[in-house]
């Protein structure tokens, strides 16, 4: 999609490939040094041209969030996908028709649902068994091993499932006060998940979450990792630790509709259907983006005067800017917002990138 | 489109066709009586479907939030539109080309996109003038009677701009603490507008928002109206007063991922890209949700045990549920899930709608 930033009608979205590139290479490196599988997330871009550039870059197995976001991916040409969503029964006449030659596995977390998984699917599919290593959302408490033995016996009894290992998202990560806080969650769900594994003999420890697998490195005590942010970054990241501002590669392009000049106020044409109401709360004030003004070709320039978003609503937002900035713009100008949780912009703009070169 | 409840593979919103009539035809009968003009905002529903509804009890004015949602309306034969939000002055070349039989209205609140308006805009066009009656987030203040002299004045000398009257959203009720505040700031609004309009010697008065709209009646006070939430009601103005809960016609039905019975809690698939993040604060504690038992058609199960969603990250919603709640639910069902902010959830989910007859 070509663009012309001076003339924007409505809010778009920037991404720009060669930090996208960049961002994914890094997290390849991370772990070349070791014999741990990379099964990137794929919620955060859901889009096969993103997809493509990990495939460039030797990645082959990867993670949804959605049994719709496997068949993106499928039909996209994936041959070896997890649903790390907790299964729902409904998929099983669906999965059922899905070719041999897929390496499918899905996410089971309680002996009610392998049961009946156990029963209704006919073709082969992978196990894992979600497993709460502290975040307290979904899973089994990872110390709960009769639970585990359960479901895996349910398992080795079936003809179609097979048992994987042991998938945990530590996502309390996202609420870490710094990083010595984020690395400890990484390590003690190491602990917790190798103590599982060693208790039942077997099974891969499969972990992500894009806080920690940034600031750890080389990234080698899991068996596999499933970050997924990583690839935009954002506000939140950057806040946590994880990133630079550089490393952003997500940006909503969004035309000003007035400056207040009294108030330091710049209104854009970028509200929560373009930005998602995602807030940083920063010394008690909400923070919805980061103001940036843009060059011709999209990219960020050099003197980065200061602007955040203050609030939205549907269609706005308010930016409150200093004179540097406020001096630079009128009404028709297009400036960027850095999105404070890139998979959320991404989704509420429909997953659609005018990509920058 | 049709569901079958019982076997839900995703999210689903199901749209309450005879409440969200019997919502429209409460509006109209509140300014049966008057002279004003009911031009209700469609950002809430964004559907030529749910538009055929307005047409069906004789509504023929509208107003949308973006220049792209009055294009929605003029292809589903929609022939009076307000477009309230800050003219963007890249809109003006396809705006020529709109056909003359189209009553158009923009929104501008600045000298300079005023002058520019006047020199490229090359057909009829009317201008509302966007005026704050203390919102604080974007218009001219009520008060400031030179701005809207200037803009005016620049106005008339045009060919083809033509000053239609003062646009007032007043979404400062939504923080009002209660029904007598929002009743207050009508009332302080309509006082700012009439003593502008007397001022200037014309020009119509025109005011919308939801919670006002719906707790005063008769609606005989401004010249026109534009509410547009009331249309699907949500938890946000059941919690403001401007609604009951049988009010409420949209519901995102949610497949139940699991059931974790000793810390009462339900897991749907129904997350920040199903609801938005949008959310209540009572007494301190954020709701993003409230849970319903649903019926084989879909319309919420009397006995209405209580389960609210706590928290939501993209695809998954935490309900903290009563034990009757729970015992009646497992995995592989679906439940309902009245959305704080219906106008965000419609859109995050793509404005896309299940009927319910």
């Amino acid at each position: 999609m070509t663009i012309n930033l001076k003339s924007l009608q409505k809010p778009q979205l920037l991404l720009n490939k060669e930090i996208c590139k960049a961002n994914i290479n890094r997290m390849i490196l991370a772990m070349s040094d070791s014999d741990s599988i990379f099964r990137p997330h794929f919620k955060t871009h859901n889009s096969p041209l993103v997809g493509e550039w990990f495939r460039e870059q030797g990645v082959r197995a990867i993670t949804v969030s959605s049994f719709e976001m496997a068949f993106t991916f499928i039909n996209a040409g994936w041959k070896d996908i997890t649903i790390a969503f907790p299964f729902n029964l409904n998929w099983c006449k669906e999965i059922n028709k899905i070719s041999g030659d897929i390496k499918l596995n899905i996410t089971i977390e309680d002996t009610y649902t392998a049961t009946l998984a156990a029963r209704d699917i006919k073709r082969p599919v992978g196990v894992m068994i979600k497993t709460d290593t502290g975040y307290g959302r979904t899973g089994i408490r990872a110390t709960d091993y009769l639970t585990f033995e359960n479901i895996i016996d349910i398992i080795d009894k079936s003809k179609t499932l097979q048992f994987i290992g042991f998938l945990a998202h530590a996502g309390h990560t996202y609420k870490a006060p710094d990083k010595a806080s984020i690395k400890n969650i990484y390590y003690t769900s190491l602990e917790q998940l190798n103590a599982l594994k060693a208790h039942i003999g077997r099974g891969l420890t499969s972990y992500g979450d894009t806080p920690s697998c940034s600031l750890i490195k080389p990234l080698s005590h899991f068996d596999e990792y499933r970050p997924g942010n990583f690839v935009f970054y954002d506000l939140m990241q950057l806040h946590l630790g994880a990133c630079t501002e550089s490393d952003i590669a997500l940006i909503l392009a969004c035309p000003v509709a007035s400056v207040h000049q009294k108030r330091n106020e710049i209104v854009v044409h970028g509200g929560a259907v373009h930005l998602s109401k995602e807030y940083l709360e920063i010394d008690g004030e909400k923070i919805y983006g980061k103001a940036v003004l843009l060059n011709k070709d999209g990219t960020i320039k050099a003197d980065r005067p200061n602007g955040y978003v203050r609030s939205l609503s549907q269609e706005h937002g308010i930016i409150n800017a200093d004179n540097n900035f406020l001096k630079q713009i009128k009404p028709g100008d297009t400036i960027g917002i850095l999105p404070v949780h890139a998979c959320l912009t991404a989704q509420v703009m429909g997953y659609e990138y005018s990509e920058l070169k």
